[in-house]
């Protein structure tokens, strides 16, 4: 098990071996150690290698300009001058929260951007200012719209957070597929088979195999297939690429850039970089604060005590299995797969800082 | 067939009979025809004997005073005073618009309302302004959360409406379940099984049973089961509930009013009525309006030629199917169901008007 403080400090200390200033590096080691503690491990510092790669491959600004390019009173759109996507994020879900502070809402688009870790991280950043948040990305071509044979969207997650009041609050984060490609990775070197409604092959035919993707398939959209509404997760993918890379100038659909180094960047751009979407709306702009809160409480409550269907425990509400695993991980420490620990060893090493537990 | 003009001249003389402004009343009629134009034909004329029979029995106000109860420069919340959901819902919608007009986006959200019809009206209303335009609403339960055995949610449609350049414009509109509720009526009356992953029985068994939801069972969320994503549709169709009704202070979940006369009253309510929630954001807020429709017209490109899969014909964008029924319905006519017919007859022979192709 390694301590929340042994982690931070090694993401911290790597990034600013990068070349990222020693806020930057806090900030950004923030976000993938709430991954950590969230138990969303797949996109905590299993990540870090893959960043790594990409900064040694020149393909990462350690020292960006991030800049606001337009805006409104209520909008803006950020260009994050192709850094780390934690960065542009954090200073957009800002800018958010002050225009919602002045005009009720607040709506920035993020363009030059790259992968940002758990989208929740910015959606919650709302819930302290009484806020409810949004926040979504786009990503590399994996996922086959309906009736496609080949992959055209990214897993477009999307989360959004609301305070409650003596309940924890509301956080639902989720990509826009049945599951995560993580499943897929796993199931492969397990020797076993994903479920259907999960992929295609190349053609397009439904597979159980999950090194379908390696060989040409792709991941299907929320729904599964046409008969159970996979044309429904295509157009909420589509929405999150829309919002996130359309309308901030990055790139879209296709033509995301692949966040492995070892990928060839692709020869046709449609924008700059990967694309998010944030957003912030004060609760108070529509009724007093206490009252939203303890209507919350009341819906959550609600729903908590709904009867359990046959076989099941309780009705969960989004957010909870996260805060389950934070409240054990904190207590527990930070496990990582062998792997993880045998690769960010070797980066120690090349850059000459410690791994330690 | 039936005639456009026939059928708006009857729905909005019949909603005049009820007690309706003329104005209000065209205004509602052409959100019922163009259900019935885009081939929704499940949210057209059929509603009106529903709307009628709730006049009858005192649970629709048709002479309301629809109020702006709170706003801030981006945001409102609206209060339909009871009425027919259509008329708070074009307000609303207009009072987005004119705020991403002056703000850059504009957010509203809507209580004490009823069942407004198609969402994508609304989010449709942004389109001529060069605005992206949204539309959610909560409805009477009839989907179980995950792991609950009892209805407590909607199907909680979302809409979502992007301007493009040459193309036809995006427009998602889609319930956060399968398949709609009319796909379960349909198998029933032909005494046909529905697939596995729409419902669930009383227990919160998987059934292929299409009169489960008579007998205490209830629809599933978009993904079906928990390992097909089902959570991920829970949280979608729960985020709808929130920002609809908890936000406007409308009734929320399980609280929802019914929309059939003949169905009780609940005892206890959670807030007025049903609850909306609209959006408009202008486009040139984020970039040139004309270089985004652009860069939509692209997108829809290219992801119309996306190479299909196989036995399949080409990769649909979302609202290319309702618009190929608009030009086929527009011009051969509009299809009624014989009970349809019926009921209407019903209808105008007893507030003494004519119904006529």
């Amino acid at each position: 098990m390694y301590k929340y403080s042994s982690l931070f400090d090694f993401t911290s200390l790597l990034l600013q071996k990068m070349g990222f200033s020693a806020d930057d590096s806090a900030a950004c080691a923030r976000v993938f150690l709430a991954a950590e503690l969230r138990g969303i491990s797949t996109h905590g510092v299993i990540r870090l290698a893959d960043y790594f790669k990409l900064w040694e491959s020149g393909r990462i600004n350690a020292t960006p300009k991030i800049r606001v390019e337009r805006q409104t009173q209520s909008t803006a759109v950020v260009d994050g001058d192709g850094t780390i996507g934690m960065l542009p994020s954090i200073k957009a879900m800002e800018i958010a929260v002050s225009k919602a502070a002045a005009v009720g809402s607040g709506w920035v688009a993020v363009r030059n951007s790259s992968n940002f870790g758990i989208a929740a991280y910015y959606a919650m950043m709302a819930l302290e200012h009484d806020m409810i948040g949004f926040a979504c990305t786009n990503a590399s071509p994996l996922v086959a719209p309906t009736f496609s044979a080949v992959p055209m969207l990214g897993t477009n997650p999307v989360a959004m957070a609301v305070p409650a009041g003596n309940q924890p609050p509301f956080v639902a984060d989720f990509a826009t597929t049945p599951v995560t490609r993580g499943k897929f990775t796993i199931a492969a070197k397990k020797g076993e088979k994903i479920s259907f409604g999960y992929a295609q092959d190349a053609d397009g035919n439904p597979t159980d195999d999950p090194t379908s993707i390696e060989h040409g398939g792709s991941m299907l959209p929320l729904g599964g297939d046409r008969e159970h509404g996979s044309h429904k997760g295509y157009c909420l993918g589509a929405m999150v690429d829309i919002l996130a890379a359309v309308l901030s100038g990055a790139n879209y659909g296709p033509f995301v850039p692949p966040m492995m180094s070892y990928l060839p960047l692709l020869e046709q751009k449609s924008g700059e970089g990967w694309g998010h979407f944030f957003g912030a709306m004060r609760v108070d702009a529509f009724m007093p604060a206490d009252e939203f809160k303890q209507r919350m409480d009341k819906w959550i409550k609600t729903m908590r005590e709904a009867r359990p269907a046959k076989g099941q425990e309780k009705v969960l509400i989004p957010g909870d299995p996260e805060r389950e695993n934070e409240e054990r991980i904190s207590r527990e420490g930070i496990e990582l797969m062998p792997q993880v620990v045998e690769d960010l060893e070797k980066i120690a090493k090349k850059i000459n800082i410690k791994f330690e537990k």
